[in-house]
């Protein structure tokens, strides 16, 4: 199978307790196909502009991933720039420079139109479902959404969520999008807008999956130093529906054995400031932190 | 075998976004006591006033516990007020009359001054010492302690620490111990300081084991609706620690088994206000949330 993502394509400036990185490679597309590459073939909707680097270019092709549809245009590269405080756990957004992505209406070549399993990475709610409109019969589609999205556009999100097989949000966003303080209740109100699979990360203290009434919780993966959470939201989505779409089944037995993989996917990109520790990665090194993550839930 | 607890029993004033209770019975001995009952024979060491009402005997006596060092003397006892806000993760704490507690100086009984699992509630650590200054080869020593007197009393939590096996301390203490924002870091330098086993309480995150450099993480159980937190903690220790003293091993298998046991038996304290949930619960309903978990963690 394959899948599609449509999402951001970013250059970052990003500053942490443990470093800076300067127009670095990021956006929700480019940290989604550089984990789900790992598990099936990815194809990329999105838009930069001329000031693309190679290291982008050279990245994708590492990965394999099907840039057809990746549109370069006149002008210059969506650039976003965020400093996170010393718990990692706040960040404060400095600038957000749109650019090339403003105008970003972006129409499927035909070969891209029937089937797919598809993530709509987090972008304005009325272009996740531009796109979807245009592909018919999706295999499985998902979608990534935040807090701006949650206020700003309700009434379109709500519209996306009665569409959408699996929504991944964190643990604020599932509040702020439900009302309800508490994680439980939040989590099941957000499964009854639409979506018949939730996805609840929740950073250091792991991620939760709700599905067909039961709930699935894996730990995060034990980083003693994390440098830049940017994208660790992206590479959970990437890690957990390329495993999905790889194995070509999405039942809770897939759904639960993916959220493994979503989680060790995370835990690579979050130790180097942009997708840098994924260059060169082999994939071994992921099923490793998979078997490590299982023994961190198994009692003998 | 049996368990020796010494902690407060206190009258809790609590007051939540879901109800209030007045002069409840309460403290980190009554919590403990009351689930780990459930699993072993426990002694209380604690002391009370005379205004220890009816229903604090009865629970005592319902749940087995053997109250031949639960000191009751001349005067009021030990009261605590304190308000949840609405994400029922801040406490407000509003007074704390110690009353009896001020002199609480226990001299043990000569049958619990050998062997026996100990659990040294949450108490000035001097306190804690001066217990267990009077047990001779304890089976397994455990200690709870709290953010008051990681700050107030360093030194004699640290002697403290040097002669525990287990300790228990939730998310913000276990930095505030070490110094370390990774919580990662920060429950290894805990270990540092002398406990084999460092158990990190993370509410309704979960909870998470280390020992012998294994992780281990168990979800919080799914609750709709928590009334009221006070002695989740200490109902936690209850069920860990109770599990294995029952069970008569504290193995690596034994303590992630019981990280299931103490997360069911804190479950069941939160949904109301007091220990009063474990009024007439019949263990099986313990067992029955212990399954739950386990396949929470299962992924088929």
């Amino acid at each position: 199978m394959a899948i599609l993502v449509v999402g951001s394509v970013v250059l970052d400036t990003i500053r942490s307790p443990h470093g800076e990185a300067r127009n670095s490679l990021g956006g929700s597309a480019i940290y989604f196909a550089g984990t789900a590459s790992y598990y099936t073939t990815v194809k990329l909707v999105a838009v930069v502009g001329e000031d693309f680097p190679d290291e982008g270019e050279r990245f994708l092709a590492e990965r394999g991933v099907d840039t057809a549809a990746l549109a370069r245009v006149p002008g210059k590269t969506f650039t976003y720039a965020a400093d996170y405080g010393e718990n990692m756990n706040e960040r404060t957004s400095l600038s957000t420079c749109l650019n090339v992505f403003e105008d970003f209406h972006p129409v499927l070549p035909e070969e891209y139109r029937r089937g797919h399993t598809v993530f709509l990475g987090n972008i304005h709610p009325s272009l996740q479902l531009e796109v979807l409109d245009q592909i018919e019969d999706p295999v499985h589609v998902a979608a990534d959404t935040m807090n701006f999205w949650i206020h700003g556009q309700r009434g379109e999100l709500d519209r996306l969520l009665r569409r959408v097989d699996t929504i991944f949000v964190n643990d604020s966003e599932v509040r702020e999008l439900t009302g309800e303080t508490n994680l439980i209740r939040a989590t099941r109100a957000t499964a009854a807008l639409g979506p018949s699979t939730v996805v609840v990360k929740k950073g250091e203290h792991g991620a939760s999956l709700y599905h067909d009434g039961r709930y699935f919780c894996v730990p995060a993966y034990p980083l003693e130093l994390v440098k830049d959470p940017t994208g660790g939201g992206d590479a959970f989505a990437g890690g957990f529906l390329g495993y999905l779409d790889g194995r070509g089944s999405f039942d809770g037995v897939s759904l639960r054995e993916a959220m493994l993989h979503g989680t060790a996917a995370a835990s690579f990109v979050v130790e180097e400031f942009g997708p840098r520790r994924l260059y060169g990665l082999p994939s071994a090194r992921l099923e490793e932190r998979v078997g490590e993550l299982r023994s961190m839930m198994r009692v003998d």
